[in-house]
């Protein structure tokens, strides 16, 4: 899922995402209730039509927003008192509150309210959010099953699974959390401070803990190689801002690794960013064009860098989903690695 | 001529421009020259392949530019010696190195070097101005016969007219320029420092002195009510930076007159940017929208203001045609201007 956290997928109108090959956009609760508000957004008729996408949406629920962007003045069993990152207003997030601002966006899926940490942390700290979180996911699907959206459909619901960095914990958050009533699953509270040896055995632990006919979104991850070991764990959605925080700093991810466009190796190049890609990008311009817009302060180098990652990671996931029907993911995920450098400039893992 | 300074009209793709009517295109040989550089760009085959746009360009010469963007060091009958706005370097820009650049940019037309200067200014400063610009003419056109584009076609060639605050200079000017053997007229060193008054004056001095059966071209001019002057005046092609830089700070140019995006009038408001407008933007978005997004900093709204504002522009020339073609100039400039506010907020004129 591209990630439109205002609203937008930076720089992209839908018929871009479209063409880039996009199913689905995830869409920020935290930012959007804060900015232009979520009342405004459902007296226009909700978030699809405000941005006129008429695909799926997904909504996360904040907590994670909350964490990590704001002042956070409490958590308490109620909710999650934070300061603004605007204007430092005293805001106010509880289960039900989460909820209902999803319900105004009019998301296709909702995610249910949890109490998100930062590894390290000791170990009875982590089971409390973890039980916390299970209290909170049963008020968060109560009460959305009360709540109405603009367009007048349910919502489905994720339930989100935590258990911080302990994956007995997370396989117990994972049983706990899947007798709850819900569409899919969400699991956050990965990539905050733990090795990726430990990410990947901890969504193993939390994935094989789910029952397989719902479906398992991974909260906020990752690189492309990352997708393809979460798609190995059991993984189907995932969410990141790495293809369009990245193509504004002139970092293009390409099938032979990524590109940094303000490399002086492009200056004279009339290569496009990744011969195999069909995107307008890679169909009108070179590298020597794209990196004087970048140069240049130009917002067309922004646009076109960003509709070129978003196709290239609905492309690795098309792939992805071809190979597992063809039972054949793990020769696909080997022969991907081996052509694609980590950094710009490094040889292959093949050399 | 949507203006496209450093080789890209403000985050439109070529099939945007298409979109919005474009037809000619403009792009800056001072900004191009300095980066990425003219022969960059003839290595790289022309401007129009490496901005991948297959309409015509046409190319000023770079006199304004050095004028009002630079330190300016001196004006000798060789040239002019400036400081870049980028790093401060000392460059050096003469007729035949103008021409040079254009040749190596590609374009379709391009614009000999005029002495430029700002208004007001003495009556012997202006006519010395004026006669160098004609000699500076006659080495632009002569020295441009001898180069090749990277395409191997002819440019076609526009004299400058020059002439500064003074009707009766500016009719000589164009008279002698008018000896000259060029394809077309650019009409320069206006709107810098006189009254609009004087503006349309000196316009219809200049133009009424040139050969009706070459195109004229007022340079760097206008609101849309300037080009329905202009037109007036016998002008067939003009350049402007508002439409794309009033975009990005907010401001959409509409049938009913300007709107300020960031207007809290918008914030609710479910109407397009202009009813009577086609564009993307207007198709698909509301006002409330596009407001948090200009608010929220994204780019997708520098894109879709900019986008419309082309359109409104392009749309506007292909009604003036029409009424030129059906002899009715006149009364179409008087509709236009009885529902077009000059601010946004004021009346109509016709209230």
């Amino acid at each position: 899922m591209p990630v439109g956290t205002q609203g937008t997928v930076k720089g992209l109108t839908p018929s871009d995402l479209r063409a880039a090959g996009t199913r689905i956009l995830l869409s920020n609760t935290y930012h959007l209730m804060l900015r232009p508000g979520s009342g405004l957004i459902r007296s226009l008729g909700g978030l699809h039509r405000l941005m006129a996408w008429d695909g799926p949406i997904l909504t996360d629920s904040g907590g994670y927003q909350v964490l990590s962007l704001t002042g956070l003045v409490s958590v308490r069993e109620e909710g999650v008192e934070f300061r603004s990152h605007l204007d430092g207003a005293l805001e106010f997030l509880s289960p039900e509150r989460s909820m209902e601002v999803q319900a105004d966006l009019g998301s296709d899926i909702a995610v249910t309210l949890d109490h998100a940490v930062l590894l390290p942390l000791d170990a009875a700290a982590q089971r409390e959010a973890g039980e916390r979180t299970l209290r909170w996911t049963e008020r968060s699907l109560r009460h959305a099953r009360t709540l109405a959206t603009p367009g007048g459909y349910r919502q489905f619901l994720f339930a989100i699974v935590q258990g911080g960095g302990d994956a007995a914990l997370r396989r117990e958050m994972a049983e706990r959390t899947a007798h709850h009533p819900c569409d899919g699953f969400a699991i956050g509270g990965l990539s905050v401070g733990e090795t990726k040896e430990e990410t990947w055995d901890l969504t193993r632990a939390a994935a094989g803990a789910l029952p397989p006919e719902r479906p398992r979104y991974l909260m906020g991850m990752g690189t492309p190689r990352d997708l393809l070991d979460g798609i190995a764990c059991g993984i189907d959605l995932f969410d990141c801002v790495l293809p369009t925080r990245n193509a504004r700093n002139g970092m293009a991810f390409t099938s032979e690794g990524p590109v940094n466009i303000r490399n002086a190796a492009h200056t004279r190049s009339d290569r496009p960013l990744d011969p195999h890609c069909a995107c307008e990008a890679c169909a009108l311009f070179t590298r020597a064009y794209l990196r004087h817009l970048h140069l240049a302060g130009e917002i067309l180098a922004h646009r076109m860098l960003t509709l070129h990652n978003v196709t290239f990671y609905q492309t690795l996931m098309a792939a992805a989903r071809r190979a597992i029907e063809r039972g054949d993911l793990h020769s696909y995920a080997r022969e991907f690695t081996e052509r694609y450098r980590e950094r710009d400039g490094d040889p292959p893992a093949s050399a």
